[in-house]
């Protein structure tokens, strides 16, 4: 039976039952949840804008600028002024900032085993797969 | 290539794009997303308690008890006393609950149609049933 409507509301769940769990990793290596979220985006996308960040990261402006601030002062994240543009700046890990994210990883690989405990390696892969499929399509819309 | 840990950023960047959509759907309906939870885990499972439902929308106890203060008002949702345990209260949609939780599933359903605009027919089944699995394998690990 195809889905109706209930995969919003399933998302919703799974978001809040991993959320305890997540948050925990991230105060283990003494950041919030939000700035776990934004360095594991610069990670994959460096070199990018605070606003960039912030619409990818799915927060507000201002709520980015909020939650890097704590991040540029503990010298994980660096802001440099893109040389091709005098005022933007781009964002990137620093050097502790790689090493924070490296850090998560067994962390948010243990949250990840619970998650897919009852997948078969195969079904992993395809769930991977679909969900990076929606979230294009989310990204896509726009907000 | 199998997931190793991200898949746990996914789902928290899913939901966060999905979050004003469905907070939208919600307001339209004068439901906050928390109660919007609430009466779509209490349509699937009625005669529950107020501790259950908060343990199964992954939400504290105080959580629940002050989502769940304005439904009772708004009569979407009834609290009767269990007949086998004097002092136990169990919790059920209303009427009128139940015709806002049908009032709801278009919206939910614009919005899943959204996220699985990329995904063809047996994707969106498979990818239910992956979920469905998750949530499980979650739930059964507790909090």
């Amino acid at each position: 039976m195809e889905p109706h409507g209930n995969l919003v509301h399933v998302i919703r769940q799974l978001e809040l039952a991993l959320r305890p769990r997540f948050a925990d990793a991230c105060a283990a290596h003494a950041m919030t949840a939000a700035q776990c979220t934004a360095v594991m985006v610069l990670q994959q996308s460096p070199g990018i804008t605070s606003s960039e960040l912030a619409r990818r990261s799915f927060v507000r402006a201002q709520t980015m600028a909020d939650t890097l601030e704590p991040l540029v002062d503990a010298g994980l994240v660096r802001r440099e002024r893109d040389p091709r543009h005098g005022r933007r700046m781009l964002l990137s890990l620093t050097e502790r900032g790689v090493a924070a994210v490296t850090e998560l990883a067994p962390a948010m690989a243990g949250i990840e085993g619970l998650l897919l405990s009852d997948l078969s390696p195969a079904e992993r892969v395809a769930l991977a797969d679909y969900l990076g499929r929606c979230r294009r399509a989310v990204d896509r819309a726009g907000r």
